[in-house]
This record gives structure tokens, sequence and C-alpha cells, in this order.
């Protein structure tokens, strides 16, 4: 197993400094050049790579839990002339389409991370871009509350992607400019066109940036405009907790963290992720106070980790059964307790494990999930893994130990992307439905055979046929074109209403997948191929 | 210019009988295997391909215009146990990836037509089943309001096209599986990875058809069930109108109708739209009843073969300018007539003209609209051109003599994918501002200063700077990729809600569109093209 690793501290960025004073944090962009994720480029002029979005995904999580005090981020640069150069093209040119199209998938996560700080954790975020703000690095202050760009005659924001690259903003750009801010659609065309980008009054007129402030007044207007910004904050966060490493044993089949396990077998490509419950009911702000990690926020931040690994590490890695070990109550009383405090801390491991079943949706992956053991844990926050998981399976076991049980977790809070809770997704034909098995949850364990009846199992089966059954389903699984999986699963996984964030992963990303297969982007004579170098692009004309 | 003809006319199809009774028409698939659209392949088993989908396209459309007294639509099959197995392997295998992507296209917007029918103009669809319904069979029976299905211990539906040919149902099957007919989504995988396909009463229980009839009761049962569908229509269609044929003109490098005419300029790979206003100020009703075809009906669907004619016989024209010309007050008149007209007739021209308007935001080319003459006449639904368009030039003349104007036909019944009118779309941001231009364009002719001001230009310039501007902005984008623009395209085109429809072409078409360029389907060991070979299909395993 090839190893990328997700974890890191604001004490080793190479790429960011995360400062704070008051109710402001200030992370800056200062990209350290010879630090790339992979030998083969250099980071030049504020570009990024899968290094520099680690840092970023790591600060925000962190100022989230670790600086509840902080109302308001101040995303910003150290170059004086640009602000950011997006994703480093010589690494996208150098990367696999595997690569390509996960490293776009992991920024995207990010940024709806930041937008959701903002939407529900009191944490807003002021783009302060004093230079060129190109490509992502107009995505990352499109996903900012506001943006600031300096007038100076020079500095402009834009998307060269499509007149250099041949290939598209590929981190929401698009989606952002006419669904977010709502530029006028033909003035986006102009935008997306135009290499050099626009800026200074035209801009702020098109609705491209927010406020356009002069060198001599900028570090007054970015304190003012952050001031306001965390002054406009309702929801309080914290008491603070410290994330520590997730530090997981590796070997070279296996991932083990404290409760999560992702196992590997690389000849049948299978994979078999566990995730074991917590050994007693918890109160988390009363372990939080004494500096001890709760389960709900540990076990999610490890499978966090262990999703990130399985997309970046296991390409090969088709299908992947989920299996749960554990102690239904207990889930089921941390749920209640997580959803009964009133803390900050509690309502942001809240949204981490909701954003961490995003990325569970989000995942390329077939998943089933299994439901054998007598310890199996399907309960609350852990059942939306069966109900996010392509299919589930589940035993028939004559004392009906095997099942399945609900808690608030399930009824309302862990929305998918398209803003609908799993349960309503599964139910989408019948309204009503998942309110009645909410109902029949609370009264206790609801054994295989009744919850293939419900509409919660998708097969539940006795123990003549169920190990059968299951081994040539999974089998039949991993025999399958992986292209086609991706995109099946993408299409059934997204039902109901779409929203700016399954768009961005649907429509754009599928979109972007598409161009960058094509000859015009990543073949031999291809724009992305040739940046950099004399030789200009040629181009095969045929449109779709 | 090869030339693919879109029209044709009952007395001449070779793969489908119409037939019609009362106020039922049967329309039977019988496929001619000795006659496909292109040599190379037979269509065996009921498949289909581009011939048997035109005939398709214009049997709905005559039934339509021509047969008001029609309420229900039977759709059947000649073969005793084959209803229809899906669009063609052989001929997609020989496909090159333009033609598979508008052979989708087109495909799909005949059926969004059934639909449309059936919501909007008093023609419900039943699909009647007496066979194996496979792949792209099944999917124009989930068009239809009802699905019928043999219960013969034989006959199924399937979408076997992940199974067998790695790639998607690419005709808005798993859209309309899980958002239109709301399967559950883990029994929608289970469907999709089984290539044999499901029958019976499990097909019925999941919800994959509506009704299983047994072969003894067949005939007594379709008729049955497309008598109640007939009876519960509330919108009347009529009187009677007979298309006649367009009979376009065509050079090298042009196509002329009455009203349309598409120039081409092979050497600069850009096409030149013209779309004349009508002669008079016509009452469509009365035109009609004396057997004239009026300009509201006739100019549109001259549009719509232009359309096709571009996408599928001129894949190299990747930049189209737009212009009209004519009398603005006659197309203003025309539009008010055939608002205020209560016919059936007028609502099914209204009907077709956004149909048509819709195949234009379709269509992956990049249109500019231009109105740089005194007669140019964007006025009305031909406004609505040029808010389609990617942009809008318009050329400041001293007299003010060219300008835009607005009519009933821009206030919202020309809705785009999204649901929203293309005015509505174009002011996302300031939700009253539609209304604001509306109210001037009641006035009169907006000139084109005017119009930059308020929003509907994209540029204005004065005769100094206006053909250069033009000329260098036609020849920049004819020079960027068209991968890269129709992915740009079709981003900033959707503003907005996602719907059923944007869906199919958003999501699921951008994911078969790269499926297909995937060498686990259309590589040299790739499933699709291995079809039918003794040769297994070898794939890659890296999954995205």
């Amino acid at each position: 197993m090839d190893r990328t690793s997700f974890e890191t501290h604001p004490g080793r960025y190479k790429h960011w400094r995360l400062t704070t004073a008051g109710d402001i944090a200030t992370l800056v962009m200062a990209v350290d050049d010879e630090h790339p994720h992979r030998p083969g480029y250099e980071l030049k002029l504020n570009s990024y790579d899968l290094s520099v979005d680690i840092e970023l995904a790591d600060a925000i999580q962190r100022v989230r839990f670790e600086h509840p005090e902080v109302k308001c981020l101040v995303i910003t640069a150290e170059l004086d002339r640009v602000f950011c150069s997006g994703a480093n093209i010589y690494m996208l040119g150098q990367s696999t389409h595997s690569f390509k199209v996960n490293f776009c998938k992991f920024t995207n996560e990010t940024r709806l991370y930041l937008e959701d700080a903002s939407a529900n954790s009191g944490l807003a975020s002021l783009a302060a871009c004093k230079g060129t703000t190109a490509g992502g690095g107009y995505e990352l202050a499109l996903a900012c509350d506001e943006t600031m760009l300096v007038d100076d005659g020079s500095s402009a924001v834009s998307f060269p992607e499509t007149p250099l690259l041949a290939v598209l903003p590929g981190t929401g750009g698009l989606t952002r400019l006419v669904d977010k801010r709502k530029v006028r659609r033909d003035r986006a065309d102009v935008f997306c066109t135009t290499a050099e980008g626009i800026k200074g009054k035209r801009a702020k007129d098109w609705g491209l940036v927010d406020h356009l402030v002069s060198r001599s007044k900028w570090d007054e207007t970015v304190a003012e405009r952050a001031k306001a910004l965390a002054g406009k904050q309702q929801v309080a966060r914290g008491p603070a907790f410290a994330l520590a490493a997730l530090e997981p044993k590796i070997t070279a089949d296996k991932i083990a963290y404290r409760y999560v396990e992702l196992a590997i077998d690389s000849a049948a490509r299978t994979g078999a992720l566990l995730v074991r419950g917590p050994e007693s009911v918890e109160d988390p702000d009363k372990l939080a106070g004494a500096g001890t990690e709760p389960w709900a926020l540990r076990a999610f931040r490890e499978l966090d980790d262990a999703l990130l690994r399985l997309r970046f590490d296991c390409p090969d890695i088709g299908m992947v059964t989920v299996r749960t070990a554990g102690s239904q109550a207990n889930v089921r009383g941390c749920d209640e307790a997580l959803a009964a405090s009133a803390s900050g801390f509690a309502r942001e491991v809240r949204l981490l494990q909701r954003r961490v079943l995003k990325r569970y949706d989000n995942t390329a992956r077939s998943f089933y999930a299994v439901a054998d053991r007598e310890d199996a844990c399907f309960a609350g926050v852990l059942l939306e893994l069966a109900l996010g998981a392509d299919r589930f399976y589940m035993l028939i076991d004559g004392d009906e130990k095997i099942g399945v049980a609900t808690s608030v977790a399930n009824s309302g809070f862990m929305t998918t992307a398209t803003g609908m809770s799993r349960l309503d997704a599964r139910f989408y034909a019948e309204p009503g439905r998942a309110q009645r098995v909410l109902a029949r949850g609370s009264e206790g364990l609801i054994p295989s055979e009744e919850a293939e009846q419900l509409g919660i199992a998708t097969i539940a089966a006795d123990d003549i046929d169920f190990e059968d059954e299951l081994r040539i389903a999974i089998e039949e699984r991993a025999s399958l074109s992986p292209d086609a999986l991706t995109g099946m699963e993408a299409s059934l996984r997204c039902v109901g209403p779409e929203t700016l964030e399954t768009k961005i992963f649907g429509r754009l990303s599928a979109w972007q997948n598409w161009i960058f297969t094509r000859a015009n982007s990543t073949g031999q004579h291809g724009a992305l191929t040739l940046y950099g170098q004399p030789e200009r692009p040629q181009f095969q004309w045929k449109r779709t």
C-alpha cells in the first residue's frame, strides 16, 4: 500500500502559516516551491498540489475545533503580487487520471467544508487577494464569504483553464460563478475564456469580487471587513478541543486505527472496512473537557482518513465491504448524548460526522454493507453507513440477534449532498416511510428479516444461502468495469433535488473527468501536456 | 456537407407502423433489420439506431399535430417475444464518439417530448412490452406514463449496459429509474448490474413496471389501460394540422429553408445561422384552418432541422453566429396572436417553439447572437435566441434602429430545462430585473446601448470597434478546445435549479461521455468493442 498521509499539524506546515488574534485567524499561503507532494515539479507562484491542500484542510478543521474564539478566517498570501495561481499545471500534467480526479474531489470537499463553517459553525471567511488570483486560486476565493481584490491596475481574477489548458476550472469554479455568485451567464462566458482575467472596476461590476481596495488602504480594509464578518456571527463554537494525531498502524494489507480498520485483498481487488462502536455511552462534553477524544469524533476522523487513503492509495480496489462491530446501545447512547448537548463542540462533532458521511457517499467505490455477525452494529450514526452503501446484505440468524437500530442521528441532521437524509432518499417514493421506520426503530432492534421488509436491507438471507450469495455478489461487482460503475453509482446515489454541492460533484466533475481524458488536454499534443513548452497544442476539432 | 435527413412521414416509415382508432393511437415497433442508418450492422431483435429514432420523433410530433383526437399513444412491438432490445450495440461500437453522444442526445430529446405531450398536451403514453425490454427499450418504456410487462415466466426488463458493455444506459434510464419512478436506490443498483434483468412479480414489486399481465389477457388489458389513460386527459389539442415537408435547399456550404439559413465556413470552422421573421402579423388559427403553415410553426420546425443537421453533419463547426432579420412588429404580433389563441393547435405550436429552443440550449456549439443590421429582429420569441446564446453582440448605430424588443413570449412560457425562463436565468442574481426589462420592452424598441445597460447585450459597441471586436471574438472562440468549451457551456448554461431534464443532460450525459472515451468500453479490448465476439474484454482496474 502506497502511503499518502493526510495528517499534519500547523507546527509542521510547509505551505501555510496560521495565526490567530482575538476573533480573527489569518491563514497565509506561502507555498514552499521545493516541497511538492511528489518530485518532478516546483510549486512556483503560490501554485498548489495535494500537500498544500492537505494543510489547508487541516487548518480549516483545526480552526473549527481548536480555535472556537475565531469568527472570521482571513485567507491571504505572503507574496506581494500573487495571491494564488491555482493548481500546479506541471503536477496535473504528470498525474494519472485517477490522481487528478481524486485531487479535484478532495480540494472540492475542503472548500465545501469552508462554506459549511460559515453556514453552520459561526466561522466566516474572507479571501484577501492582494495580487494575481488565477484558476484554483480564484476558486478558493469563491468559496469564501467575501472576496477582496487589490486595485493596482494589474491584479486580476481569472479562470485561464479553458483558453490555456483545454480543461475546466475543476474545483467548483463554474458552478459557484453562476449559481453562488450569480454572475450573469454571458459575462461568465467572457470571463472563462479570457486567459488574462478581469481586474479592477469591471471585476467588481460583474460581481466577480466583493471589494476592490487600493494598496494603500489594503491592510486597514482587510482588518475592517474581517471584523465586520466576525461581528455578524451568531453561532458559538467551543470549548476548544485539540485534535490528536491518529497514527494508524499500517502494514502491507491493512490500515488499523483505534476504531476503524481497512483491509485490502489486492488479488481479489476488494477491501474490507470495519468500524467499531464505542466502548460505553459517552458524554462528549465531559470527555472532551478532560482532554479525551470521544468516540463520535475519533471514529469519524479515522473513517475520514481511511476513505482518503482508499481513494488515493488503493485505486485498484473497486469493491469494499462495510462492517460494523460493537454495542448498538452504546452507539445510540452516544448519538443521543451528542444530539442533546448544547455545546458548540458537540455541534462541531455532528457537523464533522456529516461531512465524513458525505465523503463516503462521494467515494467512487462500490460499497456493500454487511451485517452477518451477532455484534454487527448498524445503529444510529453507523446505520448511515448501510443506508449510504450501494447495497446492504443482512444475515437472518435464528436468534434474531442481528439487526439494525435507529437513533436521533437518523432523523434528519445527517443530510447527504442533496439536502435529504439518507432515510428520506431511500424512501423517496414514499414520503412517510422514513418516519415509520424511525418510529419502529425507537422500539428496539429491527431483525434482518423485518429490516428487509421495511426496505432497510437490500437482501436478507438465512445461513444456507447468505455466504454464497454475498461471495458471488462481491465477485461479480469486482469483475465489472470500474468506469461504468463510477458513473452508475454517481447517478443512483444522487436521488432527489440537486444542490450547488451535487452540481459540483455531478455535472462539473463529470464533465471535467471527460475532458481530462481527451487528447486536446492530455494527449501528446494537448494543451495541458504542452503547457510551458514552446510547442503549440494541436486540437482535434470535432465537437460532441 | 454530409446529409442526414431528419424528415420522414408515416407513409415512408421502415421501422414503425402508426395507426389510430378513436382516441387511441398505436405505434408498433417493427424494425426492419436490413435498413440501418448506415451500412455495417443489422437491426436485429427490434434494436434501434438513428433511423429508427428519427421515425419515432416524427411519429410523436405527427400525433401531436395531426391527430388531436388521440389521447393515448400505445407503444408496442410486432415481434412476439421482444419489445425492444435497445440501441444497436454494433452500431454504437462502429460509431465515432461525436456520433454516439449526439445520437444519445437526440434520443433523449425525443423521449422528453413524449413526456411533455403527457404533461402539457393531453396525450398520455403506454408502453405495452410483450417480451424482452432491454436497455434503450426499457428507457423508452420509462418515458411513457405507464409500463405494462407480459408475465410469461421469461420476459424481463433490463439494463445490461453496465454488466455487458461497460457503459451506462445513456437515454435517461438511471435518472428516470430513481428520480421519476423513484425505485429504491439499492434495488436500482441490483437491477442495473443484473444483465438478465428482472421479470414478473419482482419487477412490479420493485416499481420497475406498473402492470404485469398474462399473455391471455394481454390485448384486452392493453386496450383497457389505454382507454383509462385516454379518459384521464383534460387538455384538448387541435384542430388537426398536417405538417408539410421542409425540403430545404442544400448546397456544399449552405442549408436554406423558407425562414432559416445555416451557412458553413469550413476553413474557419464557423457557421452562420439566420432566422427570418414573419412577413406579416399572422393569425395562426386562421392560417392553419386554411391549410397554410404559420411562421410560428414553420420557422421553428426549420430551426429544429437546422440544429440537428449542425450537430450531426457539421462536427467540425464549433462556433456559430446567430442573426435574425425582419420586422420586430410582425414577430411581436405573431407572438401575441399565438399567446392569445385558446386553440389546442396554438398551444401545440408554443410547446414546439419551447422544445426547439431547448434543443438550441442543448446544442454543443458556441453561439454568439449578433445584432448588427438595421433589420435585426431579436424580438419576442426570436429574442430568446439571443438570451440563450453564450454571448450577444450588438452594434450601436447612430439612428438607434438596432435594438431588441420583448413580447409575451419572453414572460415565462419559454422555459429552459431548469424550469426558469431565459430572462429569469439571465438575471438570477436580481429576481425583479426580468420584470423590469419586460416593462421597458413593452414601451417599444430597446436600442443597443440601453440593451447593454439593462443586461441584455453582452457587448455593445459602435461601428469603429464593432466589426473588429466581433471578428476577434469569433476567431478566438474557434481556436479553443472543443471539449473544454462543451463542458464549460454545459455548466454555465444551466444556471439555477436542476430538474430531471437537466440531470439527464448534465449529470448522466456527462458521465456517459466520459465512459464512452474509456478503454474499458471502447478500447481495443473494451466490452463495447468486443460485444458478440468470443474474446472477453480486458479491463483496466483503476477506479477514479
